[in-house]
């Protein structure tokens, strides 16, 4: 009940700190049966593994997953899958600057107001490093999923934005660093994330996914609406500051004469505003949403912040961090949408009689 | 587990359809001890009630919830608070017309397929009829939250928007039939709806929501940020389309230098772009988000449409819709809001020894 | 999580207080398309009804239920069923001489403790009168589990005991008030149950329970295993001090090579002191249970005890109550054993991929 | 939703095979702000260990456990608690006759049925060596309880019955390998599991417990009692096969003139057949009860049982087992008391405004 427990049938329970003995999770939930290609997972991680680019964190981690029970012979066997990564590069050092002081626009001292004491080394709990226990499981999730695509992708790097639709975009291959498939506005986002680095400043972004081959009839009325789950699911990212699906925030100034999709004979329909969801619930068409992220809060600059004593002091990032978080986000934001999906597909198993 | 449940301590579940007997709800985790004011709750339901103005929907619906259970001598005693609101309005004949198509950009269709039934008499369950019972549960939660106030109001209809900061409106009062707290941006609002019914057409908008003197520390880490939750809650209100606080979109093209929020000495934040919530825990500042609403899918206009039988056919809406959801969504909104707010309040108080 | 909701997927929330306006629940995550059978669910409640019969309390309530939701043409629509029960013996003036003290071995002096308040009249919702919302939706349960029989019956009253195994019993048929399934001893309980009436006394019993043609596989291993659950719900029933599954009790005092089942050919075993169940998961023999109640404790006779004020006062029973529950309890168990079970069906259904 | 997550706040989740890499957990909603002690838990760890004794199985396995999270110099910091314990004794050969076929009394069968696949080594999950997970998060939970002692104690060995009740035990040390606090019965208990090990049989028990120091008002209402909660914690434990608490199946016997607990001036009972508990909510006297457990299903004797292809063959328990469960079982029904209270301690604090 304290938050670190996602899902209703398909349940990830995670734990670790940024620079404590290990991260990992529970899957309790997994049918029996799903022969796991465990490759395919590390390849996520991978994905989301600091070190993997120039314009990422440098921090080094191999971020190798164990799993420890609910494989047998490569099968889940319906019982909890327990894994575990271990914190490789633990020095603590490059955090006794914080020990005392709340970094700006970080969760430290709303972490000390609440707890009375927290881990300060690298952010502990509220590190991001937290979600490479969600991309373990995303993963698995993926495998259950079989058939669903999921692609994300970046499409805006500070005001350098992706101005195509994703129905016109190649995405069965990430292309570049960035992860965004469109050659020339990855160039612009590559350049301007090492130019920004360069400052010792950070910058936000947005990235966008798109689920094809959605069975009809994944949502559950009213408060676990599909997307309303999606949107949660985003929003519990680090960083995250805005969710829309379908048409979203454009879709609140269209007239319902234009926004209307209407019907073709088999139940398709001619436009997309809804997102693929209607009334909470997947439509079998495609669905599309935007994640917003704000720009990384530290900064290799000087900043002038509180102590635990009520004192401004000056502060300097230290540490290996992103200059733009997004790249390393795609993957992020495909294994929530897996978690969510898996978790809906188990669901709807049982609506009907 | 089929999504009529919200909340992890402070739990409330719903039922009802459009044209059944009765809409309800049951609380259960309503601490015991609260003088309840059974006027606001009344009062906040007729806020949301059809037929209130010119503006909105005419179904003929008193809206007057009766209390069964939880409540005694008007304090509430910590047992379930069950209540209930008989449907009044109940000419399914005006719904015969949908028996059997489904409508555009509704969830007719979706019900259909994933269960294999539905009531088809306006909407059933997938109206947001059911939202009268979250704003009866919301206002219970307000009295809860006491000091805590939660104030929304339209900031666009369509493409007319509201271009100022909440820090610069006055919102102690809802001073217009829009909910929108500005006169002159109201009166643009009204005039526009007003057009567009007469269009038979209708049209999305968004509200806005501030929460002030919300306690430092609610919020709980990874799945559970604060800011995931009110997501969650707002994209489950019926017709949302996107979700967004603090910065936001906005934030997305911020660089860390201009977005980070510096402290003075009291903890408080110079700036608020992060919208009052640090690593998904309250910060002491105000809250406020954005929730984007797309325009009503019922036209008065004739559509050509889809029947069971997989047939094109020609439907017009008939009933009594609203031209514009947005002015009747703003109680709605404050109702999710203060459920969120009541269940991490609760929450919160568990989170230290 | 105040313990009003019961399930984990065929979800149970009821409220209502012995003496408040009414008594009800909502059934969240009932599949759809379930032809329901109306007059069986009343009857199930006519089983528990106060007045049925010269053994049981004499309070009028005719008890009927009012479906509010969820159910279009007499078929479920996989969307919450709401119903309720409205109160209509609301002699208050019978329990003002409780509103200041405490019965001995009730509930009311540690609801008053915990809440700082409640509502005396009749228990309020420490009342057993709760117990027909779970009979409505246990009914509901029943109907979803189709080809599964369950049956409940009294095997003791006091020291009077039934002392035959269930498979020698005839089960098809209640054929006397006291609800066990042996003429001889049914008439001999009846006898001392009036006795004990007669001396303003009461008297404790148990209620066994069995379950037939349940599949193989129901049950989720290590904290949610079958009787674990089956265990909860019954002792989560007013009055309820022990629950024991096949061998139960005197399987403690057993040998290993007495005790186990060994199997047939078939996959049947030739003993079954494992109760049907192995390992928490139902085998396909018969499942079978006995639950303990004690004696009621609200006596015709003058009993001393503690007031609010913390004075020694005289107390003497007023109202219509039992003197034996166990007969009334029957329906109950059975409802209890249903809701377990629909839920573990529902769960069953996603454990294989 | 698959089972292995106990708890509403203080919510335990476990992993793990017998003969797989690990076992281990994850408790999230532990408060911030306890100073652990490590060496209790380890301690409560080793009462449970194979080969602490002569009378218990002889699996050599250190059972060390390594805490992973949540704890920050030495204090919990209100963040998940990882922990894991290694399995070392991984001999897999032992158990290679039972990858085809189904032990008797054993869950070899409803799993395969259940799941279509099962970790056969060592009974896979379905082994009680996931109760050392339960163990470790136990203890952890007492050092929340602080002032609530707990104590259980083996009280039968087959025939062998201790004929005193908890009033004239001295519990503050365990004396014995059996953990009967009564030498002499100690004595005969011991001497009659040898003499049924020498036979290759094994024998059921009864362990006691006795919570001393509850606060007045844990438990919630109607279905989430506080003796529900113990009892379905006790069920859960692997060859329970009953609970009862207080004058549990005596008490059917009783009349309510006998049972009912009379108050003294101070609230407190004059006898205490309620068993510390009256309508779900604890009364702040001491709670105590039994649990029934079935003999060991492992003889090391021949049977005739049923292999995968329908075949009936012989087998021989082979491996190192317990031939009585109850001496190390102890430690367990201590841990799952510990778990359910500290759950609803926590729940009570939110129960009143």
């Amino acid at each position: 009940m304290a938050g670190n427990i996602f899902g209703k049938l398909f349940k990830l329970t995670t734990f670790g700190e940024s620079h404590g003995r290990a991260i990992g999770g529970i899957i309790d939930g997994c049918p029996a049966g799903i022969k796991l290609d465990l490759e395919a997972i590390q390849n996520d991680l991978d994905r989301r593994k600091p070190g993997q680019s120039a314009i990422v964190t440098q921090r080094k981690e191999s971020d190798t997953v164990e799993f420890l029970s609910g494989i047998f012979e490569g099968v889940t066997t319906g019982t909890p899958i327990g894994f575990e990564i271990r914190n490789e590069d633990q020095k603590s050092k490059d955090y006794s600057h914080i020990k005392d002081s709340f970094r700006p626009s970080h969760a430290d001292y709303v972490y000390e107001k609440k707890y009375g004491t927290r881990d300060y080394r690298g952010g502990g709990r509220s590190s991001a490093r937290e979600t490479a226990s969600r991309v373990v499981a995303g993963a698995v999730a993926k495998q259950l999923l079989k058939d669903i695509e999921i692609k994300a992708y970046v499409s805006a790097v500070g005001e350098i934005k992706l101005d195509k639709s994703y129905t016109e975009l190649n995405l069965t291959q990430e292309e570049n660093i960035v992860r965004c498939p469109d050659t020339a506005t990855a160039q612009k986002m590559e350049a301007y994330i090492k130019e920004i680095r360069k400052q010792g400043d950070t910058v936000g972004g947005v990235v966008s996914c798109v689920i094809k081959n959605v069975p009809i009839g994944l949502g559950e009325p009213v408060f676990d609406k599909l997307h309303a789950e999606l949107g949660k699911a985003m929003l519990s990212i680090n960083a995250v500051k805005g969710f829309e699906y379908g048409s979203g925030f454009e879709g609140a100034a269209m007239k319902g004469s234009d926004h209307n999709d209407l019907y073709n004979e088999d139940g398709s329909t001619k436009t997309n505003f809804s997102g693929g969801i209607q009334g909470g619930i997947s439509n079998g068409m495609d669905i599309y949403f935007n994640v917003a992220f704000k720009p990384v809060a530290t900064l290799i600059q000087e900043q002038t912040t509180l102590d635990k004593k009520g004192n401004m002091v000056k502060m300097q990032g230290k540490g290996r961090h992103d200059p733009c978080v997004v790249p390393r986000a795609v993957p992020i934001v495909e294994a929530m949408t897996a978690l969510v999906l898996a978790d809906y597909f188990l669901l709807d198993k049982v609506s009907r009689y």
